[in-house]
């Protein structure tokens, strides 16, 4: 049992050792030589160059400013300081909502933590049960526990306290919830209405286009939408399975890096010609000239890729049964992909187009009828998922037994990967999906082998088996007695993984070491240089997992022991201060689904919300007030009609355009842009990656894109001056103007 | 426990009884008096008339051809004869489909019989356990039991058999209704394809316009589709509050049939004009003169009427929200009925009008708001509905002691009506859907009261209490082991219910004594006599959940006593046969859903497999066979999976129009009828039937839909013809010939 001193100690190890990475943190940033590792965002826009003035040749690598130093707490303001529109156009609507789950968190909680300090404090703290029960069975208490639920004594009418409470809280967090998800739509249908003409807007994903006999895939789509969408059709693109190609354009692209090394290597010490190993990882086998090896082995491949990309246009065998159909306006899109097409719904399924860099393209050669099997493996993986993931429990705390912890450790680093693994297995179409769903299954992980674990396994785990095998109704009392008791377990793991973890975030050790060993080792050109940094992105699918824990545990908490808040408190704070930094400065987010998954950290708040309410009954129906339990049942039936009521109003507007939009849209640019060629624009937006390249460098892509942004309103870039004038931001680059 | 003595008796009785109801009808069948009770879907549709042929007067009221009393069983094959799809053209889809559920149950339960016969009854006879046990605990048995699972000893090996047929049942009923459902949804597709032109077929109906300070509804709803729906919009009708309106003309048409009565009745006996009181039900207050009073009330009624329908017409409080919006072509129809308008989810919410004549105008009225509240208390009424319904059953079985079972029978026979205005009160807008409603309570209401009731209440009433309190796994179990002992209860079920039941039905007891009554009372011209026919309708919200309890008794019992299922087949024989006669010769259907209740059919069949399988594997984990339990848990995985992808591949046709279809009705119809006037066509499809009946007689609304009829290529009636000529239908109208 932990005391007050005892979690001082903790505290003070982690609040040390999140103030060595900030401080470590905010020492590295201000050295020019670490700039592309903790401002790539600002590279990646064009907004800031390779420090390129003359001066003293240290200073290209080493901050000689002692000014800047004193002013190294500047970039928590700095990361404030941009508003939340600006935010948008910089860094995407992802990002920016993304950030507001951290928001929620503050916005739920202090309200919370105030109340349950306020008054479940004083009337948990103002009993001695536990002193009593100490003085008579000699057990020890801890004065954490004094201020849990765990101090009131059996039968206490002093419970309505906490009744009260639950309810207090339950309507709390539903009102914040509704808000929230209020703001999120309308800042996506305003970001929608907002945004630029992109090719997603005018192009719907045709799959499982009947075969025929007569027809190629292509003209069966021309013909059915020429028929069935006479005045809206406009062109198509049939989708190609180019995987082959891709792994071999890949390939090349390795063999090329090395092919650099060597030749670096060889320019730096002109002594010996470098050699390799041709076997494997260079282990063994024949040893060779690597730089001839290299050359030879690309010719080879470049070879090889220029057949392929013959085949796969002419091979009949390469052309999938799936085409991106573009329309003339957004009305037609939205109509196209709201609608059943044929008479037979497992032909012709349309779906709206994924931003093409959203596009998981792998995926979109996996024909529909094994995908329909895919998914339905994944189902029945699903059942069993829980006991797969606690009979690992039993496994892991027989390896915990025998061996370090760091295979454990490896375990759960590799586990993100494992996950998505499974989400790209069943086939989903689009990073933004395949993230989504990898959320929804690293949460359950969490929920399970985190949450549950520790909680039954410190108090109950001898019983686990007995568990799984008592009557339904008695899981939450079982869970709801164990929960006071893990309540300084908990406050350890917040201050570890919340406090300290997130602290490290922002130092970014493993890319600031991956890019000074690529610059050493690769970097010739200022264009490697670009490519040799390491953005990231925000990662939702670890993630946001991982705040759906802290909102877990600060539900759970919130009647039963109060102290646990002020902690989970302070981590939103930390970290929506760290993460919009990151936004900011650093990640460099892959696609833009328009906050997309909002209804999941909805979802997933609320069925946290159901769970504590249900241990908070499970554990009063231990303590001699079963009475209460027909009030609290109450609690999750008015949070299941919330949740429905919020999928009704809200939901819709992050799965269908409504026409109305649509149709506004499209009138609008059409009183702007009278002989806007639409054909031109939408003719090769969804063309697969590998073919953009064919003619230009790999740049082409990223360019287009690039492109894109800088017709954008909010974003103020200056493509002209790229890589000369480091231009100022409109209010958020205070920071990155005082480095160069 | 009852033995094949006990049995025969019970069958001999119900068979008496069965065969008692079949003459009956037989016999009164053939009377020309009793033509319009047994034969009223042919007057209705105009094929056949009052028997005018002269000849002996009392050969009008009573059938003197004694030949025709020896043919009296040639309604079976009269009724088999007529071809599906012309049965389709005479009484609609939904009751062709309706029959497709009876011949369902005879697809499924003849193999299963025949196999289980085969196979389990062998197995199962050739035990001794019950001979055993009667010897040594002096523990009685049935003839019956011997037959049943109970007769294999504590974990013999023999029950792999019944796993196995388990197995088999299980593939069979999936295959079959997988087969059903596929044919149901081609039947329904291609009967919307060859359908003449329906109003609905252009029709939606938009709920929720959102109010407007500067426009009416009416101008609101022209804005918005013409804006948003340019290409499609034609034209609107605004739904209007007329229930009060509908009310008072309902009076009326009740003060004018006392009317006809009292003059009839003073025509009759002309020496003493005929009197009445004013007060309730003329039991009690002033004693007026019947006639005047009655034509006093008429005429203050006919003014209130004139008065109600100027202010409906111009009072803005009785335009309501919402609008039946008519496009120019299915396919517009069909964009808009699938698509999303409006960025507002709540607002400008559109669905398929139903057919004007399914429409049930009273619940247009209800505002969308109170709608909602009431959809919620509807669905917080479902979550203690099951336990209302067990409490209920206290009072039943409380009620049973004191009371005679009359009151008993009362509430059971007032329960669909309860069930339908529950329905109705949730606020549902079509007659069919209401329909569909009740049956889904009814079906969970037989479930419990007649099913789980009866299981239990003879085993382990008294265990009700512990078993609502006991764990969720022991509840299999528990049914699973009182199963076997409820054969012979349930078998005299089917024998009272299934087969006298069923043959009372086509006795028409009640409406034959209704119609003479009024016939004697009432009818004054040929017009009153046609109203004074009920044929009624399928009544599908108390038909089909009792067709439901068979599939679940089968199911339930096919592994288990395989006895039977032989009473079952009869009942499904006999109930096709009966049914059939009386869709062909009787019930008038009011609306026409095209099969939409299919999947709540084959959801309940699913969910009456599952539930078989679930109480198999309890039965089975008492007898010693735990192992078997992860065999046949595998079961239930899969029936659900079955039904996901039945859901996936059938269910669309029932929900959505696919614009494929839409758009090659249209084109075919636009080559045709080039010049067709669709505007004049949908102007007043959508008006209120108080409105439409402000000219005509109250028969217009009928005549439209007999023109409709008309117009359809399958019907042939011939209506210039009608009340002279009895027209013979193609072929089943040879026992209608017998008569006149």
């Amino acid at each position: 049992m932990a005391t007050f001193g005892d979690i001082g100690v903790a505290a003070g190890i982690n609040i040390l050792s999140a103030v060595v990475f900030l401080v470590a943190f905010a020492f590295l940033r201000l050295q020019p030589i670490n700039d592309r590792v903790y401002f790539p965002k600002w590279y990646l826009m064009g907004l800031r160059g390779s420090p390129t003035h003359s001066g003293v040749y240290v200073s290209k690598f080493v901050n000689l400013d002692c000014r800047s130093y004193l002013r190294f707490l500047n970039w928590v303001p700095d990361a404030l300081r941009m508003p939340e529109p600006e935010l948008i156009g910089h860094a995407g609507l992802d990002s920016a909502v993304y950030l507001r789950i951290y928001l929620l968190g503050i916005k739920i909680f202090v309200p919370v933590a105030l109340l349950a300090w306020a008054i479940l404090v004083p009337v948990n703290w103002t009993n001695n049960t536990l002193a009593i029960s100490e003085a008579l069975d000699k057990l020890e208490y801890s004065d954490i526990d004094k201020l849990s639920i765990s101090n009131i004594p059996y039968g206490s009418k002093r419970f309505w306290t906490h009744i009260v409470m639950a309810y207090t809280f339950t309507f709390w967090t539903c009102y914040t919830l509704r808000k929230e998800y209020a703001a999120v739509a309308a800042m996506r249908l305003q970001f929608l209405a907002s945004e630029r003409r992109r090719p997603d807007q005018f192009t719907v994903l045709v799959r499982n286009v009947p075969p025929d006999l007569d027809e190629s895939v292509s003209e069966s789509v021309e013909h059915f939408f020429l028929v069935n969408h006479p005045k809206h059709y406009l062109t198509h693109q049939v989708v190609i399975n180019a995987n082959k190609l891709a792994k071999l354009i890949k390939e090349k692209k390795s063999k090329q890096n090395w092919l650099d090394y060597y030749q670096l290597k060889y320019s730096r010490n002109q002594s010996r010609r470098p050699t390799a190993k041709t076997g494997f990882f260079g282990l063994w086998g024949e040893k060779v000239d690597a730089i001839d090896h290299q050359t030879s082995e690309i010719q080879r491949l470049s070879k090889a890729i220029d057949e392929e990309r013959e085949r796969v246009k002419t091979d009949p065998k390469c052309i999938m049964p799936a085409a991106f159909v573009s329309f003339k306006s957004r009305w037609g899109a939205a109509v196209c992909a709201q609608t059943q097409q044929s008479r037979n719904p497992t032909t012709w399924l349309t779906e709206w187009a994924s931003e093409p860099r959203d596009i998981y393209w792998k995926n979109l050669a996996i024909p529909y009828v094994s995908l329909t099997v895919r998914r339905l493996l994944g189902i029945e993986k699903k059942a069993p998922f829980l006991k797969r993931v606690i009979e690992l429990h039993f496994i892991k705390s027989f390896i915990q037994g025998f061996l370090p912890g760091i295979i454990l450790k490896i375990f759960l680093l590799v586990l993100p990967s494992i996950l998505m693994m499974m989400s790209k297995f069943e086939g989903f179409l689009s990073i933004s999906s395949l993230e989504r769903r990898s959320a929804l299954r690293y949460y359950i992980f969490n929920f399970v082998n985190v949450f549950l674990v520790s909680v039954i396994a410190g108090t109950a785990f001898q019983q686990l088996n007995s568990f799984l095998h008592q009557s339904a109704n008695e899981i939450p009392k079982t869970i709801g007695v164990a929960i006071p008791m893990k309540a300084t377990f908990f406050i350890t793991y917040i201050m570890i993984d919340g406090w300290a973890g997130v602290a490290g975030e922002i130092l970014r050790l493993k890319p600031l070491i991956f890019f000074h060993l690529r610059n050493f080792f690769l970097v010739k050109t200022e264009k490697d240089r670009e490519e040799a940094m390491d953005p990231g992105s925000i990662g939702f699918d670890t993630g946001e997992p991982r705040i759906q824990l802290y909102f877990l545990l600060g539900l759970v908490y919130a009647a039963v022991t109060p102290v646990l808040l002020p902690f989970i408190l302070v981590f939103f704070v930390l970290a929506y201060v760290v993460f919009r930094h990151q936004i900011i400065n650093v990640y460099n987010q892959q696609y833009e689904s328009a906050a997309a998954f909002w209804p999941d950290v909805h979802g997933r708040i609320i069925s946290a919300l159901i769970f504590s309410q249900l241990i908070l009954m499970g554990l009063l129906s231990t303590k001699g007030a079963a009475q209460s339990t027909p009030i609290l049942i109450v609690l999750p039936v008015l949070t299941i009609s919330f949740q429905r009521y919020c999928k009704a109003r809200y939901e819709p507007a992050f799965v269908f355009y409504p026409l109305q939009e649509a149709m506004m849209r499209d009138t609008l640019e059409r009183a702007r842009e009278p002989n806007l060629n639409l054909k031109a624009y939408l003719q090769n937006a969804y063309v697969h990656p590998v073919f953009k390249n064919d003619e230009g460098d790999d740049d082409d892509f990223d360019d287009k894109y690039n492109e894109k942004l800088e017709e954008g309103v909010l974003v103020p870039t200056k493509r002209q001056s790229r890589r000369n004038t480091p231009a100022p931001s409109k209010t958020s680059s205070t920071s990155s103007q005082d480095c160069p």
